[in-house]
């Protein structure tokens, strides 16, 4: 099968997440006073939306690295990279939700099965780059166990159980996260240039 | 008539191709209540989301294969590629009715009709293209009969007449088209590099 | 002044014409029926989207070929393209209000006020390239007399003044300026590449 | 530590401030009436849509010639952007705070301390850059001692405390910091290609 330049996957994939990190905003609708009273309903509401902001920017950074990484695409990197546009796309509603609602139970586990399901279809679309470049290259070698992804995956799924008796604790695990990711993925940033 | 670079061609596609298929989130409001109850009623627009989502992916892919086969543009593809982006923006509209509506027939019809349009459009935007490279292009000779882009416009209007009384096999033609496309387009995969 | 890559300007450009263009399709609300008859109040809305979507794309187009034919870039003319992109984005503002009004003389005359703004900044945004060109470049001898330009500004001045009065003529003009201008502007087109 | 390429930076950054400047359009709603009275309440809105307009432009030409000062990026630069656009993704939101509620004195704060943090981001942006390229590089060298930048902390930090006391001098703050900037950054225009 012939592959394509991944330049257009690039520039759409950095179009749909600068939608979905942006419209996010507009989930903090205009306060109806004018002191400082009017913005404390939104309080939980703007603390979801940095959560998610940092969770969308962790994952463009990622996405940034990884592509980096890819010579050329072909159709299976294509439909792994939408799929995982498609569960990202979802983050703006369940970030909406979870702000209005102060983090129910039910806005919280689905918090997590959102980021579960973005989580995968990264570990999908990471194994079609690395099926595409064969075991042997420089970029499965970098990833190596890939523990984080492995950790991450387990922290939403944790999350997703305690979310119904210990709120707190699916809270902390989002913010475990979050932070485990912060740090660039350095692996792939050693590798020489293709 | 002189031809024009196709790089801001792609570029505004992409750009307007992403606003699309990320604006149409919108439409799922943040539900009234905190528990699964409060999701129900959003499950039949989730799922015209779904199939929204899908189809604009796939136009997405399949204009990056026909793009990436035409080497420089000219005006007839220009305005072509606009009159595609036209229908495509209306699909986060009529998916919002046909969610909200829980597809009665007229949405159901409707939303045939956005789709015959689109696919008329990026008919003519190949035709276009087609006629800019000459009839014994290696494009020419990759699309051959086109038989899966009149299947797909035979299916939609199948699909427009039998919504006023079948709707379920309305809905089961616009799947079917979609399943027909989600393999990307293999014929012009294996043209030469241009 | 030392002058810049016009690569960044194209992108934002691209990014905020196509942001524009599909916003619009937000005013087209989810009608409340299920019916054909739930479709009748967004006629006027619809059709003032045609044609905004076809202004648009006039100035995306126009603009493509403008910044193709000009090689590098300086404030001046980053300034007088910010200074365009603001009065297209009023455009989905006042096609909004045209369209749910149904076309008074004030938001008909204010739709002509809008266009006019824009029309007027793009001949900056000329006037500017070609001053960093210098006169005897081959995009002032391409640009001529502007006949088209000068015309437009004309008959949006016409417009608005007729707004009042004959609300129909206002919507002519409107109409006719979109239609000499689909024909791309092959005056630029016809230029050697640079 | 190895560097990346900047395109995508720079592509993922005019998306998002793309869709920033754009979105708080969306802030001015389709007026209820059809005559000119009906603008009238939308003016304040109108005026802060300007002023945001123009920040976001100058944000966006500043980093078009911050970056294009800049070879390859880091991790750091990575995250130091990030930050940047964060505070600029609050713009919309706080420019329809202070439209709506017709410039009291939290708004009027508040829209200074947004501006504050995301002056403060651009400062750290900056200094990431320079530290990557070192201290004896050009742009160090063009940047001096930024006292542009300074002078804009200072005056933000100004207009937050009299916004509680004297409004008006609050809002000259802020239009005397944007005309200041309205010029672009000669320093860097000045540097060599790299």
């Amino acid at each position: 099968m012939r592959l394509l330049p991944k330049n257009r996957l690039e520039s759409f994939s950095d179009g749909v997440i600068a939608i979905i990190i942006t419209i996010m905003v507009l989930e903090l609708k205009t306060p109806q006073g004018n002191d400082l009273d009017a913005l404390k309903p939104l309080l939980p509401v703007f603390l979801s939306y940095v959560m998610s902001f940092l969770y969308i920017a962790i994952y463009w950074n990622n996405h940034h690295h990884l592509i980096h990484a890819t010579k050329r695409i072909n159709g299976s990197i294509m439909w792994a990279n939408t799929h995982l546009l498609f569960w990202l796309s979802l983050i703006p509603f369940i970030t909406g939700w979870i702000g209005h609602s102060r983090g129910g139970p039910w806005p919280t586990a689905l918090y997590g099965l959102v980021l579960l399901m973005a989580a995968m279809a990264y570990t999908i679309l990471q194994n079609a780059i690395v099926a595409a470049q064969g075991k042997d290259s420089h970029l499965a070698a970098a990833l190596g166990s890939d523990w984080k992804g492995k950790l991450s995956l387990a922290s939403y799924l944790a999350a997703i159980i305690v979310a119904f008796r210990h709120q707190w604790l699916a809270d902390t695990l989002y913010v475990f996260v979050a932070l485990l990711w912060l740090i660039p993925d350095r692996r792939i940033e050693r590798l020489p240039d293709i």
